[in-house]
């Protein structure tokens, strides 16, 4: 579903800030005083609505149960700041989300820290907001503190988003890039390289027959199956975002201190996206994924958990795309269609600057 | 001390980035490639080593005893990035652990995310992470993990820091702005203003016989102190930053429905800061502080907790200050030196954009 087709998700919601008295976000809304109190009571605490947040406190107490925490924390500098199948906010909940969920957790809480340049549009911070709102409320994760700086005009660009993220980790999960070793195979969730893509040809003005739309989503109950399923089996679990699944794979066999080798013809793609990366000049392998899970899971439960992976929305097209060797450790090499191996290298120059 | 007879802190250490290859950030720096590779590894994995940031996952592992944990964010934007007595670097580290002290937490970890315009000098942020690393080493708070992003030239303003703060909450312990009832007595750990008008100072040029200098400090120690000999009796906790002593007695007889009426003698001012308040036209119960605490505790209390305060290195001139009262719920009043009473209320509109 392309961007302008999507269902209005605040229809009948009003921005509670009177747009006709603040249609542009001020200095003075990040300045401790009266009309950043309004920004925070009537729009973040509003939206947000949920007990721990509405404390106020200089932060939030959260009761738990735990002996390990996950702790994570992203700032998203996306540009443009709405694209097809999502926005900054949808972003900065789904991708924090995701990294909590990639150490073996479930997320409990995120926090939310907003760098907005003067002059925002106030109706454009209030569908922002609204957005992660409905992102936070339907992977089931809630904002529970925040923080508003206001820049001057020049200094940003629109705005800036850091969200941090605390999940919890069940005991007998073990998650850690050092685990994967010699035999481990590697699972991918789905099709690569869209959400990329997606933001380049926003940016470049290009059309296709079928509107591209980011995959952007909270993979955490995905990665719960998962790890319900494979316990102490699953090794590494990794979302390949900035430098896509190639810079995500080097660096696992970097610290493993492993080889990895993958094979081209499983790896999903769509035909879009492979049409946008040649026009564009992208290696696909290369380009940021924003719904995507890697999995480096021991060899004899890869076949169970490939189907666990079907069976969730998020992993209909799962595929065994590689597998782990001792031979090169630190590098990962690539079995084209057509039989021959090449290095996949890290990148050494930027490709797509602020992709999320 | 003024900022330029601090000792080098970093005297003997060199950049680790080859400031000759990159004498700026670059783009590429962020993109997820072998140059945010090198940046990641080779300055921030090196500055801030500890065990749970090498693990180098998307997130950081904490093992926990608690059942109560605090979860505060801070996006820190303060221009300039380097002011008599700090920088952006030390205040990300002293404002995260003081907003997680001011639940009434000790800190155990810290993230931090990055924004970092295209084209800061390399030197100024090796400068500013060796800052941090120093205040985090100081606080004994380890930054545990972390996220770079580099945004294009003109859309930042050289740099931007997220820091995310977790602490854990003894039992006993019971912080909240709710707790404030009539017939607290309210302190105040030192003297005020001193941040916001170090930075204003500068911002202006000002010359003062006597430099000033941020009070920017880690105040977990001074309330840690506070609440082992306190416990239940201390009700609230509070860090005066931006909008100053005045708008966090606004913020809690809000939230508490209580009056606070503060007396001016008391409150510790020094004599440059005035001078440079009424030369730059503002009302110092406004200004921010870096490294000032408001308690506010059960009467019976109130002495033994101020010499508390005052045996700490940070509170050696704490006072008491006010008493929260039951008239004039949501309003904070002050008794002049002259024995006038006038309103003190939340400021509406800017009064230091970019302190913090």
């Amino acid at each position: 579903m392309a961007d302008d087709e999507r269902p209005d998700l605040d229809a009948g919601m009003v921005c509670p800030i009177p747009i006709s008295d603040y249609p542009t976000v001020q200095l003075a809304h990040g300045g401790g005083g009266r009309l950043s109190q309004m920004l925070i009571d009537d729009m973040f605490v509003a939206a947000f609505d949920n007990p721990t947040l509405a404390q106020l406190h200089d932060g939030a107490i959260l009761g738990i149960k735990a002996d390990r925490l996950a702790f994570s924390t992203d700032s998203y500098v996306v540009h443009p700041l709405f694209f097809p199948g999502g926005d900054i906010g949808s972003l900065a909940i789904h991708g924090t989300v995701n990294d909590v969920a990639m150490c073996g957790a479930r997320p409990i809480a995120i926090s939310a820290g907003f760098i907005i340049e003067e002059g925002l549009p106030m109706a454009d911070l209030w569908r922002i907001v609204q957005s992660m709102r409905n992102a936070a409320n339907q992977a089931g994760v809630p904002v529970v503190t925040g923080d508003t700086k206001v820049v001057d005009r020049g200094k940003g660009d629109g705005i800036y988003i850091n969200t941090t993220g605390i999940g919890v980790i069940d005991r007998g999960i073990e998650i850690s890039p050092q685990r994967a070793r010699p035999g481990d195979l590697v699972l991918l969730s789905g099709a690569i390289a869209v959400h990329g893509i997606t933001i380049m040809s926003v940016r470049e003005g290009l059309e296709f027959e079928t509107r591209l739309e980011s995959d952007s989503a909270a993979l955490h109950t995905l990665t719960a199956a998962v790890l319900e399923r494979g316990g102490h089996d699953v090794h590494v679990l990794r979302d390949p975002t900035r430098g896509g699944v190639a810079s995500a794979l080097n660096e696992i066999a970097g610290q493993a201190g492993v080889g990895i080798k993958i094979d081209e013809e499983p790896i999903p793609i769509d035909e879009e996206v492979r049409g946008a990366c040649e026009i564009l000049g992208f290696d696909p392998l290369y380009v940021a994924n924003e719904g995507k899970c890697i999995a480096i899971v021991a060899r004899e439960s890869a076949d169970e958990l490939l189907q666990t992976m079907r069976g969730h929305p998020l992993g209909a097209r799962a595929a065994i795309v590689g597998e782990v060797v001792e031979e090169h450790p630190g590098k990962v090499f690539l079995r084209s269609r057509i039989g021959g191996l090449r290095v996949v290298d890290m990148l050494s120059g930027e490709q797509l600057p602020r992709i999320c």
